[in-house]
């Protein structure tokens, strides 16, 4: 049984006392068996600061961290670095880079069944060399995958959302909508949410861009120009592609079981209900790549690091995304 | 005593039932005495529709509103229409109408303690000669205040927030933020929720337009140039004003306790959060005015008017309201 390879993110931040903590939960959460790609040391002093009963068994080779992983958390390679909590240095981002690297080619050589990526500082990133947006970019390249096939998730217990646009100003929002975009990662995101999470014939929800839907032409007009084409096309395809409904109303209590993921036109109107509903919890799955790959949904926290009181629920729920996501792929083939 | 005046909203929709719940939940809720605008007959047959013991009362002057109370629901004047719920049509509209404009009037000639506005068609309206894009603005302009300076707040029991552009398409919002529009609406927003709300010193959290607040200039400059500027100024004035804060954050549970209200940059962000929590709740209120005007933030909700199925938690919160600013009023004059 193939593991999951899980990046440090950056040291200074939360990301290694909430692996240690996602060890230690691995039978209340089910969680498949994990490993961490470097920080040995590091990790064993972030589980002595958070007190958690994590053992750290270092291995040599992905292939046995299944077996590994019932003695403690297993960690693969020498990369490593000092413990220093809320001190993050370019020391601390490049290991977070190496880390980040290796466990992508490890789950795209196929020896691990996917990658759950720690929270990393993208400006600190970028100072020792990274030139990606972000870590979903990094890993599509790593895939081969082009940037606007690899669409971010967020999924949390009540709501999964996917931003159609995500970094750019709200006023570049309504030039960078097409009905070829929306399209394209529609078909994306009805794969795989059949493929990846057991849904037969997932249901999209299309959220407006603006506000009323528009109110029938009177405040805007990209409902009927270029989502609704959009969803038409869609459904000429057999995908089952609702809206575009008034965004405020959509994510309702009562709205939410109509559909298994409302697909938004921009980075707030996706990641506001999804936060307000449930900060803690919430995954960042990136859809359309061979491989696997989620996220804790939130940064490296690092004014929390090392003070025992940061949430491991993101961390843990994006491990048993990942796991399960892996079982669904290899039952399938 | 003087009692709050409720417009009937447009007759086919479900506000006249809901007026008729609220009035046999008034003890429970706690409710001021309040009365509506026309509709005599057409109220009873929706109580009888609705399955509600809700006796009507005839009023011929409001100041007779609270002693009938006890016995029913009090209703004013003789405008009248049939109950034909799901089927709007103009004599509707035209009813909807005179109820509102008279019961504005009441308020502004201190014949009411505050107006409760019923859900209306605003096309249907728009079809008789109503020439405002919303009650609020109609509210305003029966004030004699200019429509900028009637500021919508909207309340649910997790969260308040205020939209500081309204109904507009999305492209056009960037361009419709000045310092001077946030700087003026903010000023009426600490003003309200201190006279009307109790707060003594109500703190004020703004959001950002772009996300993450722009990441540093990133994503947009509309932070830097236009809100922060805003939020120095009414700092200035001593009003607790705090942000831009990235908008996806600071509705997460855990930040919603730091401010008691949320200022947005535009509809879909403030509604958004606020209809995810709790949808069937919201109160619509108009600061800024002379008079206290509050409305259930639903609309006319046709298909299931007459149906015994619509929620009357928002009309019941949104008399609460009224009541409660007018208690709050009455005591300070």
């Amino acid at each position: 049984m193939k593991a999951l390879a899980a990046s440090l993110g950056d040291p200074a931040g939360i990301g290694p006392e909430l692996l240690c903590e996602a060890w230690a939960a691995r039978q209340d959460a089910m969680l498949a068996p994990f490993f961490v790609v470097g920080g040995e040391h590091l990790l064993a002093a972030a589980a002595a600061r958070r007190g958690v009963d994590t053992p750290i068994v270092p291995i040599a080779d992905p292939a046995d961290a299944a077996d590994a992983f019932a003695q403690g958390l297993p960690v693969l390679g020498n990369e490593d670095g000092e413990y220093f909590p809320g001190e993050p240095n370019s020391d601390g981002a490049r290991l977070a880079l190496a880390s980040l690297t290796r466990a992508a080619a490890l789950a795209v050589e196929g020896k691990a069944a996917g990658i759950v990526t720690g929270p990393i500082s993208k400006a600190l990133l970028a100072e020792v060399g990274f030139t990606f947006p972000g870590q979903t970019e990094f890993v599509a390249d790593a895939c081969r995958v082009a940037a606007e096939d690899a669409v971010m998730m967020l999924a949390g217990p009540q709501l999964r959302t996917v931003p159609l646009t995500v970094h750019c100003a709200l006023a570049e929002v309504p030039g960078r909508l097409s009905t070829d975009l929306i399209v394209r990662r529609g078909r994306i995101v009805a794969s795989a949410l059949a493929r990846d999470f057991g849904l037969d014939r997932p249901r999209l929800a299309f959220a407006a861009l603006n506000p009323h839907a528009g109110e029938g032409g009177k405040f805007g007009d990209e409902e009927p120009r270029i989502i609704a084409p959009a969803i038409e096309a869609l459904r000429a395809e057999g995908i089952l592609a609702t809206g575009p409904h008034p965004a405020d109303a959509m994510f309702a209590p009562h709205e939410r079981g109509a559909y298994d993921v409302a697909l938004c036109m921009y980075h707030d109107q996706a990641l506001i209900p999804l936060k307000a509903l449930d900060f803690d919890n919430g995954v960042n799955v990136t859809l359309g790549l061979p491989i696997i790959r989620t996220s804790p949904d939130h940064g490296t926290a690092f004014g929390i690091a090392g003070k025992r009181i940061a949430n491991p629920g993101a961390t843990i729920a994006a491990i048993r995304m990942a796991g399960e996501c892996a079982a669904r792929r290899a039952a399938l083939s």
